[in-house]
């Protein structure tokens, strides 16, 4: 099913969904723009003709998609005479005068997404698509590392950046997260990230892991000349987040953040003191795009983050070990690259982060799709677990990268390379 | 399907889910157990007997439920040989040792919620309940104001406070806002709260809505000695909310914030700096609480917002405008009355907030059914839609809850009560 891209409005926040519902379509859709502007279930005095004029939401567009055998999520109603009708599919494109939110994120967060999942209209509601006015782009400052940024930091050119992510997530203490950073730097990676489970507990207080962490990247980078980037897991409570973040200012860390814990206003305010880039984990993604009938797409969702300024965005990889398809991945690591807006405004790209079960068997098909290095290549097992150890995992990733740069498979590539040859054997 | 309660635990966070797999549900518990503490997809070094003791999730509890028709929700997958069999559900019950986390509810979100949606042995997982150590209660501040507090600062005792929106919800200008106020005031109102669409516009900003409304609200008391509360929509980026929270404060209005808008970690900055209640709105909701097979219940996600100190919490109304069913309605809000540790913990309970479609005609049941005044009952057309005026309406409201307490059936007692008499008529 292909969703449609209204084209951007120079005043007009555009949202467009998939619905389900038993009314008749323009009701529905008229349900929907009058729940979220200035319409309630019933009039009210002060609900002018002008008023609704100038500050109701339009219904741009209905396309129906054809009946579905039953109501795809509970509680939803239907009009009299239609109750054993089947639900019809359409999309539904709103649009609402920039003047109803201002260009304030969280207004339009309450405003595309909020109350309409009540609707008793609807037995299915997702958010599929959004295009903000530039106005955006000049009241939020975007990444400030981004795509080339994060390669300038890191010293990373022509292919993707190669990290990976501290396991066990939890139970290890500073020192024995040093140890680890320190083997995995000596293998050779540009990045190691903290998991989203690691905050600052008792066991691992977030300044000493830091501290520890960030003393043996800089031992290694007076020696070598190349300071790898840690992305260290401020996530918490405001002033929590503030203080680590001052922390990582200081040591020339990049600043993790698990934005659905955190949530948009506080990341807003991360960005604003952040002097080093942000990295967006979106652990929790699962329950907003898990259902077809129900959340928002992750090409509506980046949109706020992309905007708030982080500058890196998990999307799964190629044939991970959750439950997101490859088409769904490949999509997503798109969105993170296309600009968000035309010039002069900013584009806001990011860099897509790739993680989960990934390894030197998946940078072919990574590349073939997406059409760009542009990226974070997280592996685990990829590195840690290679036969020949965990340098000859980073160069099994290196070769990868090489063999589908230059169009040659990776197994044509392997017969002269065997950290690469291992890790296909190892890993598939 | 009852939901059993496990018993808290004084140093262990306790979760209970509602999943669906092919797997065997040993092997289904301990992926969830394993993803969200010390394990990975492969055995990593670190991840000794002795941490996995330590930090590994335990599984409690799993209870079978049956087989369901066919997945819930697509990606899953299953293992080999049971590719045709019938999914199962289950509850299952995890706990992690509160070292894991401390005692950061944004970690413990990561923790609970996290990546759990998206494993592929899944084809629903939601999160029932959540008990937390009293630990919790001496790092979070709970609500300054909840019940008592309410009551206090407004002068309502014996009976809910009794409020409305402003509506239309966008569109009115600072002055008009305030003759609507007015006329609200003027017909008896406790509570006036803004749209949660309503934030800080260029057609009604914030600062200038605030003062036009206080100013009413303050005449009107100077003369009754009554003040009206007023929660006004701070939501926005954490300066801008700030800055309004101070100009609140400063008024002695209400402060109402979209919790699910501006996330935790804001949420927790502004209770830090709130010397007034703070209104919960839960515009998004239904995203995750609309599908059985996905996201959370109201049972678990008020917890955290009770922990970080919101004082008023919204869950609808009974014979509601949406798609809740009556069932959840009074299950909420009696959730929001029932303390969430055992003394000598602070009992954090909150006043539930009622709306959505409701008038007169929803008091008998709402009491029958809570058993309980002790929340905010706000009405939109059962007030300014009542035949002989909204002071009637607000009279009517009085009546009703009057009849309710009294044990009266509302007909009987609106006999001799014109006002009760047409709203019954009127709203049903």
């Amino acid at each position: 099913m292909s969703v449609s891209t209204p084209s951007s409005s120079p005043d007009r926040i555009v949202a467009t969904y998939r619905v389900e519902t038993r009314y008749p379509l323009e009701q529905a859709a008229a349900a929907m723009a009058g729940e979220q502007s200035s319409g309630t279930f019933r009039p009210v005095p002060g609900e002018t003709p002008e008023l609704i004029a100038r500050f109701g939401a339009r219904v741009e567009r209905i396309t129906e998609l054809g009946e579905v055998e039953a109501p795809s999520l509970p509680g939803t109603r239907a009009p009299k005479g239609r109750e054993d009708i089947r639900p019809v599919r359409a999309e539904v494109t709103l649009s609402w005068n920039l003047e109803n939110t201002g260009t304030d994120l969280p207004t339009v967060w309450s405003t595309v997404l909020g109350n309409l999942f009540e609707l008793h209209h609807f037995s299915g509601l997702k958010l599929l698509s959004l295009d903000l006015p530039s106005a955006f782009a000049e009241a939020y400052p975007g990444p400030a590392f981004g795509v080339a940024g994060t390669r300038d930091v890191t010293g990373v050119k022509g292919r993707p950046v190669i990290g990976t992510i501290v396991k066990p997530s939890v139970g290890l203490s500073p020192d024995e997260t040093a140890e680890l950073a320190d083997r995995l730097i000596l293998a050779g990676l540009d990045f190691i990230k903290d998991d989203e489970l690691m905050g600052d507990p008792p066991h691992s207080p977030f300044a000493e892991r830091l501290d520890a962490v960030m003393t043996v990247i800089d031992r290694h980078a007076q020696r070598s000349g190349r300071k790898v980037m840690f992305a260290a897991n401020i996530s918490g409570d405001l002033d929590r987040m503030r203080r680590n973040l001052d922390l990582v200012n200081r040591r020339g860390a990049c600043a993790m953040i698990v934005m659905n814990a955190v949530g948009l206003s506080a990341a807003v305010e991360i960005r604003r003191h952040a002097e080093v880039p942000i990295h967006g984990h979106r652990a929790g993604w699962g329950m907003f795009d898990r259902s077809p009938d129900l959340g928002l797409s992750y090409r509506a969702y980046q949109k706020f983050w992309r905007l708030v300024g982080v500058d890196h965005l998990h999307v799964n990889g190629i044939r991970n070990k959750f439950c997101e398809s490859d088409e769904s991945v490949v999509a997503s690591a798109r969105e993170c690259l296309t600009p968000m807006f035309a010039p002069p405004a900013p584009p806001c790209t990011v860099m897509p982060v790739f993680s989960s079960g990934q390894s030197a068997g998946q940078a072919e098909d990574t590349y073939k799709r997406l059409g760009s290095d542009d990226l974070i290549f997280c592996c685990g097992g990829g590195i840690l677990a290679h036969p020949d150890g965990a340098a000859a995992g980073v160069r099994s990733l290196h070769e990868a990268w090489e063999a589908a740069k230059a169009g040659v498979p990776a197994s044509d590539y392997a017969r002269t390379r065997p950290a690469l040859a291992h890790a296909l054997e190892s890993f598939g």
